[in-house]
């Protein structure tokens, strides 16, 4: 496996087949498959698969995540003391939010979300700042509301990870008003690219796991 | 002169004689003089012309907006019942700023300024609402902070102009992310194009004298 | 809701059920329901709910706009004494406009409609600019003709926001020719992003309260 | 020679040495040599390598197109029984309209200058709407105001070359705003490169000339 | 109608009723209707209508071209004494090609092909070189192989019109290759937007209907 | 201040005066100056400045990263028990790399730079790799060798952060191509904008600071 | 033909019927038919045509390259003293990987595939080293992990052809972060554009051509 | 060394001192100093530096490739039986052909010039086809003239890296019209950046090497 971060499976440009064998492969050797960008078919493929010659298998789909985890009954998932927390403006934001927060899980953070804080109701937002600042790192989704990462790296001490999403329409409605927001704002973020929800998430587990060596590794 | 807006001299990219040969011009056929983008030659060439030819006229020039305006004794300045308050996050959003602010003046509207509050210590910028609920329009500039637009248009109500400001360096360091980023934008922002104080200014103000009509025309 | 603009359902990347409910929660706390680019799927929804739980509500659905409104009986639209006109070159910048139309007249603008007047026909123009004089605020939406807005504002000293429109094709056809055009205009005129006739609307309607605020609070 | 267009030489990227030969070879070869974009050193170098060896040449340099054209007494420029019309909207575009000017008469078509008609004062264009009707083609020039040539277009018949002129700053201001225009404009016109004053003048020459033939031809 | 250029309907973005009633009254006011970019449907719907309401119409579909050609028995076409030759590389090119071709029909030239000409087989250009020299004006079309009327232009006198296709994939494969090799050519070309074989084919008869007016003014 | 990262004067686009006024006032309110982007004169003035009012100030400027810190002697700076790894392949990356190290530092980090280390030559990585791996958080910057951040993070576990640098030239060669390359990686890499050394600093401290915490916190 | 290129067909918008004969015409000409990116009705067309009427020919289709080859039986494919290594990081890239093999092939080159070796993932890459530099000349396909072709040419002394694929999502996410990171490598990489599978694999047969001849050339 | 290809110093973005230093380094360590892109400030330093402590080693600047090579008396430059032409249309392609004919040649390539033969003027390249037969392999540089390689490979069999180079102005005048055009020809072209002469002759050196080792290997 690459280092320190689980294989996924991205199903985009894939059959269901090819996703269906890489799968029970993962599983297999693993003890885990996860897949991202998955269609209907692909799924169907997977539990087909899975079923046929791995009954014990969990397999589960999150619909609005398009993202699915299969695990073995032995399959333990490893545990971070570390919480991610994972912001965003909207339901459309929701998306590669809920990949992020999948893959993280799945790393060993512990995951809190905070929906519906968005740049343009300000109050919301000042309203979770105590929860906000509990966290050891944080992912802040934003579409057209490309500002919500560096307002709440203006207020918070934590580690941000900007995610931009391609909601939005028109000139830079692809997500690239959010992502130059982002890469221009003045605050300590860093970014990933649009839509790249796991690798937020990822990087989040990551910084999470430094942590939480550092619980580990004291000496007193 | 241009319906409404006075026209104004764009001294980049003519010579210094050309634009003090344009103020005098402008002096004499309608007792004042706007010119934008000036450098040090070009103001010495307008002071030298109409010192020489026009000794009365009064000429003021700020170096932060490198604007200049000439008047004659005799030109009355319109005076409109509207104020136009404008926004910046920092020094380098000013000279846009300034030029928004100049041309608001000339053209009859009271002008405020509200300087230094930036999306990224947001409490300024509350700190200051109520003030920035009294303007009749607002024009609020921003560079690398872009969101600052749409964070104060989801607290006040009045007509906000969108000015993006070219500070910033990298990717979309031109302006292009805080003019994306208020093209984006989810509240009732309009833009006018990176830099362009005067355009923005020239806007609001036609905005203030719709206001200003407004009470003159009342019937009561 | 957001401040002074009412809250918008963009029916895009939603499922139908996600529409009608956010659509029914909408009539049920504010008695109004809007909703932009809609799909015939999301409009069933949306009746169907809204005639299942509030038999009383009035579903009025612009299919040119692709714009819903629902309203309570009890609800009741503010009336400000001031008029947008809306400006169009052609059949297919009618859609956008048609955004801008309805959401300024639920704000409580009185709406005028100038269509067929293109730059590549100018005569048209010319007969109608007493009428377009008259207006407190003009929107100019254009496609390939995206000087329209240039030209008229030369004619008329009315605040004026360029609508570009996604018409046209090859190099520069999704709007950008035409706000690349607004946005280098050196006329007084400010910009919302291609299709953005909510936006437009909305702002226009700010305005037109701006104007309508000075009305009443005259003092005589 | 190219077939038709005369050779010129672009001084921008040469050294005045490198100019000052080819020119000098092009005199001694043709009876006439054209250059464009110099600065003051390529003129003095030209003149001097010139006026040295070849002391009965006359040096013709035009500074606002920073264009040169010498000939050998003997040359006798061709000479076209058809007009070619440049429109332009003020100083700046002035430059590449030059250039425009000077190519079409070293090809012998006849030239006529239209100055200061541009969009967002239309009365003063429709003003010489007759003249314009004269010329045989028409070179229409457009920086911030790239609509011009839609506008021309829409009232005359002539065939109409846009040149685009990299006016302007900001968002689209090296000229990218009025060539996005005019491809997409929907009258029937061709355009050239930004600033390629140069390109539109042959190319207006060539169909003078095509002009030209036909009265010659004409058998009656 | 448009000065010179007869009006056409662009039927891309219109429903297939829109388009049908355009052309009604198109036939009706000027004995004659013109569509682009009709699929099926709308090809249906023209024919449905003008067969019910004017059987004696005769309707013309050119399928590579996409576009429609109506005329009343008494539609009398204008007839130009010059020719457009339309130049190609290949079958892909063919389709704007058609379209520029049947435009400048309609407006009187006589019209030529020369297909199959690329840059990657000079030799089969060289070939109908002295062809390609007896017309007009000349339209080529490029595609991938964008460099051809670079080539041609080398080669003739004649006025020629790039027109920029979008065939090709990867990097620049949507027609922008061959429309910036356009604009940067060395010899005296003009273009038109990618795919706009409209618009070449108009300011082709434009020329040609100038040259045709030298003939006929000739005192001789 | 703002939350967790010190103030830092920005001195692009400032004047030395203004850079000087600003470090002094940084200076007494918080017993530090941090400004980037100098030049020699913005460091004479500071220094300057400082000398006659605070002649007791340490002044530190670093002229690789263009980058002046300056201390007051009570000033005692944080100290984190966490490392951050900078990686470079060249002399060119070294400029952000330095403003990354100095703003870590100042924020309490321990810093350590691996030099030196590119992927054309791919054994200088491999033989540094233990060392690599002790580091708690790494950033990798990259310009022509975009593909650094890649590498590495397929070789070790830690958070990493991608920093591009416009070292290059031809197209891409502002730091597009690093920039995008980190955007399309497919291992769990965030990045900053291009020569955005600071917030790359900035931001690994803060995860610095996350472990840090952990390690204080543990109850043991 | 063209010179040394065998001639193919782009599928790719052209219709069945259109792909069927031109292939026909290739099998009858030069008793070899090569057709790329084809459908499913394509193919059959192209069976159907050739299997009424030319029964003896071999139709050969490669789905994952959606390629087409059909040969008579009397047809004789060159044979070169020279291999060509295809490289590949995973399965998406395999498709335009195997449009540049079966070309390569067609031509007469021996051709190697070496698979599944990412930057990602060094060690894999490494394992294989020695068989990498047996081949004379390298194609290296990469999408996101663009880098793959610097670091191969950083191993080995083989001329390298770089493949940049289209897989990928989000900004760059179309094959441009490929494509720019190859032309900025600072090793010795040409490259084709992005998803050229066909343009890379004939342009290595070229060079096996070259190394052919070399041998037979050879006097000793 | 980098694999095959010596290393050369990029001396752009480094001051006279660091150039001279590594120059110093390279000439000691393997014989030999290349450098690419120096100003005169950069040569002087280099040739003092060498002069005082190697005065044996010659040093060559060729100021139109502003490319310098220094040698020991003892260096061996290899030797291959191989030749690269280079081809370029005019005298500002010569500067990036110049670069890729140093470094070939370095490589131990033989290399033969072809200039002055531009598309515009067919003829010109059509006489020298012979010669251009002969060589191994072929470099095409190309600024405004974009189309040469393509047309180059219509007439010969070698394999052909294209070139191209930033001449020009206006809409995609810095070459990217050029690159566009190479990566969207239909001919089996490769290309590298733009102006990136180094790598077209290293990586025409490369192929050449190729062919020499089968010349060498050759058992006969
Ligand atoms: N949605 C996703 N976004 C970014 N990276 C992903 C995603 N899904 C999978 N990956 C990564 O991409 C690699 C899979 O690529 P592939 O070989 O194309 O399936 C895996 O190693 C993952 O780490
Ligand atoms: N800084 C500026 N930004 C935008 N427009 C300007 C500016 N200065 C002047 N203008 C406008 O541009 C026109 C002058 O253009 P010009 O003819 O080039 O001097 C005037 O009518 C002004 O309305
Ligand atoms: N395919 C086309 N390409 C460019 N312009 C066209 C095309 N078809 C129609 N037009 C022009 O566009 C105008 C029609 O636009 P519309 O009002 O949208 O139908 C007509 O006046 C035509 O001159
Ligand atoms: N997939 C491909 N990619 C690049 N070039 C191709 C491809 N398929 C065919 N070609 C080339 O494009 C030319 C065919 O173009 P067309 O005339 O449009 O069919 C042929 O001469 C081939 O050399
Ligand atoms: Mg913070
Ligand atoms: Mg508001
Ligand atoms: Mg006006
Ligand atoms: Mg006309
Ligand atoms: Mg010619
Ligand atoms: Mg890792
Ligand atoms: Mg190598
Ligand atoms: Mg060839």
């Amino acid at each position: 496996t690459r280092a320190g971060v689980p294989e996924a499976i991205l199903a985009d440009g894939k059959t269901p087949t090819e996703v269906a064998d890489l799968a029970t492969t993962a599983v297999e050797t693993t003890g885990r498959a996860i897949a991202t960008r998955l269609t209907a078919d692909h799924v169907t493929a997977v539990r087909d698969h899975l079923g046929r010659e791995h009954a014990d298998v969990t397999v589960d789909y999150d619909e609005r995540a398009r993202m699915l985890v299969a695990h073995t009954p032995a399959f333990e998932r490893p545990s971070l003391a570390a919480t991610v927390g994972i912001v965003t403006a909207g339901t459309s934001d929701a998306i590669p939010a809920g990949e992020a927060a999948i893959i993280a899980r799945e790393m060993g953070a512990s995951v809190e979300r905070v929906d519906d804080v968005g740049v343009a109701g300000i109050a919301r937002l000042l309203d979770r700042l105590e929860e906000l600042r509990e966290y050891d790192v944080l992912i802040v989704a934003a579409g057209r509301e490309g500002a919500l990462p560096t307002v709440v790296a203006g207020l918070v001490d934590t580690p941000i990870i900007g995610l931009p999403v391609s909601t939005g329409y028109g000139y830079g409605g692809e997500g690239e008003a959010a992502l130059l927001g982002m890469l221009q704002s003045c605050t300590a973020l860093t970014a990933v690219n649009v839509d790249a929800g796991f690798t937020a998430g990822a990087q989040a587990a990551l910084i999470a796991r430094a942590v939480d060596a550092a619980w580990d590794a004291d000496p007193a």
